[in-house]
């Protein structure tokens, strides 16, 4: 290590109250525009990072649109950043001034309970901070809701910050920190190596980083995809097999051949977990099984425990990782030459217009969207003219959630009644009858009345 | 090891193809009978069984009762067998005349593909026998449809035999094969040690050996239950804790406390798994843990992966174990003197009917009920009135299954209806009304007009 004085660069207070240029939406619709904000003081724990690119991950269109009904507007989402140290505090000791630095899903937690000692800050007993759309808590993350990487600078406490090494471009670096961990944590936990026999669902940003991971640990990786189209793809990104999920037969010929599922898919899809309708995606898990989620699945899924039995399959999920875990998964790509593919695009409303469209619909091309911050987002932004609203499918509205749960409570009620009553066993049957009515005709109905 | 002279009483060929006394059910109203039956002719490898006792499982009445329709009538069920080998054949080395020895859920299997290879005989990749209903397929289990412990004699070959120390009551031991390993195995796979946090969920037969077999490895133990009444056996057992599932208070104030939940309960029971209905069961679990099912559930769960998610959750389920863990387990137990609760019953037609209601009901007991096959199963019961048929509650028959697929089918059609065409949400709002009506409305009606 060099000396100290060489390490830090004090700025004088008035240049670290930092000015910088965000891109916000102000309302569900996901329309940007460029913004100027101050970040907070940095203080002698914190690296200031010039940021230089942040991917766009598809959580970040989730909270942009307000799925989860907690989004505070203006959001200034991005957590996929990757950039230079600009200036470090006088107690900072990973980083250095032009050090490539990067930014995960959250800044802050409180580091003192077990999870946080255990590396896990994202499960903080308190409450982590996420580095968008989070309220600071801890005192290391500024005042006021978070903002994140659609910015040009970032003050971050070092703890939260991730070391990338220079062998690793800065444009594919970002999604490493969160799509990269994100894949890495379930093949880590449940311990693929040589032998292990995963498949990976979905060949979208996620599953594409997906399968060179499981390839570098060892694993023989199967690619389950609903397109035959993607096969190339499947075998460019390394993969030793490939599943059609649109295909019966194809799901057959491949039953009971694999240890872990890593599921990227993060729209609907049921994978029959019933006794009651065999010849579903959990057919390919061998005994012991797990198949594992890792997108957010906000739609219900039936399943019958006596079909986990079968065979003691595992249903679970994992999502992204602690710091330690991301440092590593880092380090594990830099040393294997793993990297995500990427398409750069220019940091402005209209191009985030096009992303949010193109991940919205469910990511078909393989590639991460990555925001060329460095290059693209200046005052010249300001200038363009605004951009039009995105095409957003809206698949968890309000009036959807009523839907689904009055459906569900019907659903849950017949099925009690037929259980407990088998005496009037008959109502059930009618209850049963009257509901696949409502199912059957009613929506198409209403569907050619509205044209 | 003695000279092997002394180990092998090799009998003459017709005494030893045995006649033994069985008991019997013709159909799936469970009326056992007394019947004559000739066991197969012992091998070299076999070993001849006196029966003592059998313990009852919960699954033998499913299988009496034609839950899973693939029972083969007249069926003697059957498989947690404790007795003495009368007889061994000449190529045996385990066992001698005199031996206690058990016999469990199977009684052969290939032995020569992966699972067999590996311990795992009941995920034989060709098939394994069950001890009861099941067809040979290897040749080491007679001809015709295996018949159960329900029995005077069995003959069965020494590599799917369990050697039972003395140490253990031969009346306890039977259990131990089917209960006692049901429980040893989720425990065992979850590397369940000192420092576990592990919940019982139900404290039956099942339930309360889960309990001590926790305890006796190190885990403290919270003991999941509906009912107040069962603290004192809870803590006689050697809980250190318990949750009344049917109070909220008492669920939320043990919230993420457990590591493991064995789950015993074989009867429909929602953990709510999902993050439109928080305060269920699922909330037990802590940070990556796993509720794992040991009971048969045939109902459906709601399962909203991202309520996984959250938490890192898992679902999942075990079943028995191969030859290796369930003599592994019996050893287990005899060194640490762990034995299952047993109500000893005679082994009548009358008697069965009782404890298959009994178990029927669910049981609320903490017993295993266990058969006096010794002492009681003999040619005075021919003599004895025609059992009455015990009273079963019908939850699964087939009215109440199209009833329940028509109802899923109905209520998932609405749903894809809902997320797929948000342009005419009305319609699926109107639909799921509609089903609500169904679900609320009619069976009351059905119910009050059959009064």
């Amino acid at each position: 290590p060099k000396p100290s004085y060489l390490q830090h660069v004090v700025l004088p207070a008035k240049l670290m109250s930092l000015e910088c240029i965000c891109l916000q939406s102000r309302s569900s619709r996901c329309v940007f525009e460029p913004v100027r904000v101050a970040r907070h003081q940095p203080g002698e724990h914190d690296v200031t990072i010039d940021v230089k690119f942040c991917g766009v991950c598809h959580s970040d269109v989730h909270v942009a649109k307000n799925d989860f009904l907690e989004t505070k507007f203006p959001v200034v989402p991005g957590h996929e950043i990757a950039g230079v140290v600009a200036a470090v505090g006088a107690r900072v000791t990973k980083f250095r001034v032009g050090d490539h630095v990067g930014v995960g899903f959250f800044v802050d937690s409180c580091l003192e309970c077990a999870p946080c000692k255990r590396g896990d800050e994202h499960f903080c007993s308190a409450t982590f901070t996420p580095t968008f759309n989070g309220k600071p808590a801890h005192g290391r993350a500024g005042a006021g809701v978070t903002k994140g990487g659609y910015s040009t600078a970032m003050v971050v406490d070092e703890r939260f910050a991730i070391a990338l090494p220079k062998a690793l471009p800065l444009e594919r670096a970002g999604p490493l920190l969160c799509a990269g961990v994100t894949m890495y944590a379930p093949l880590v936990k449940w311990r693929v190596g040589p032998g292990s026999r995963v498949g990976i669902n979905g060949l979208g940003g996620l599953g594409t980083i997906g399968v060179k991971l499981a390839k570098a640990l060892g694993a023989h990786v199967t690619v389950i995809t609903r397109s035959a189209r993607k096969e190339r793809q499947a075998r460019a990104a390394g993969a030793d097999a490939i599943v059609l999920s649109s295909d019966a037969a194809s799901i057959k010929a491949a039953a009971r051949s694999l240890d872990l599922v890593v599921d990227t898919v993060s729209v609907r899809h049921d994978l029959k977990v019933s006794a009651l309708a065999p010849g579903g995606l959990i057919d390919l898990l061998a005994v012991d099984g797990v198949w594992c989620y890792c997108g957010l699945i906000l739609d219900m899924l039936d399943v019958q425990p006596v079909r986990l039995l079968q065979h003691q399959l595992s249903l679970t999920a994992t999502q992204i990782g602690g710091i330690a875990l991301t440092q590593r998964c880092v380090d594990f790509c830099a040393k294997h030459a793993i990297l995500p593919e990427v398409e750069v695009v220019e940091a402005t409303p209209a191009q985030l217009s096009a992303v949010y469209e193109k991940l919205d619909g469910g990511n078909d091309a393989g590639v991460r969207y990555v925001l060329d911050i460095g290059n693209t987002l200046n005052a010249s932004v300001f200038e363009q003219p605004r951009a039009r609203a995105p095409k957003l499918v809206s698949g968890w509205r309000v009036g959807a959630q009523i839907a689904l749960i009055l459906n569900r409570a019907a659903l849950a009620r017949i099925e009690e009644f037929v259980l407990e009553h088998t005496a009037a066993i008959a109502g059930g049957v009618g209850a049963a009858l009257f509901a696949a009515v409502a199912a059957f005709v009613i929506p198409p109905l209403a569907s050619r009345i509205r044209g």
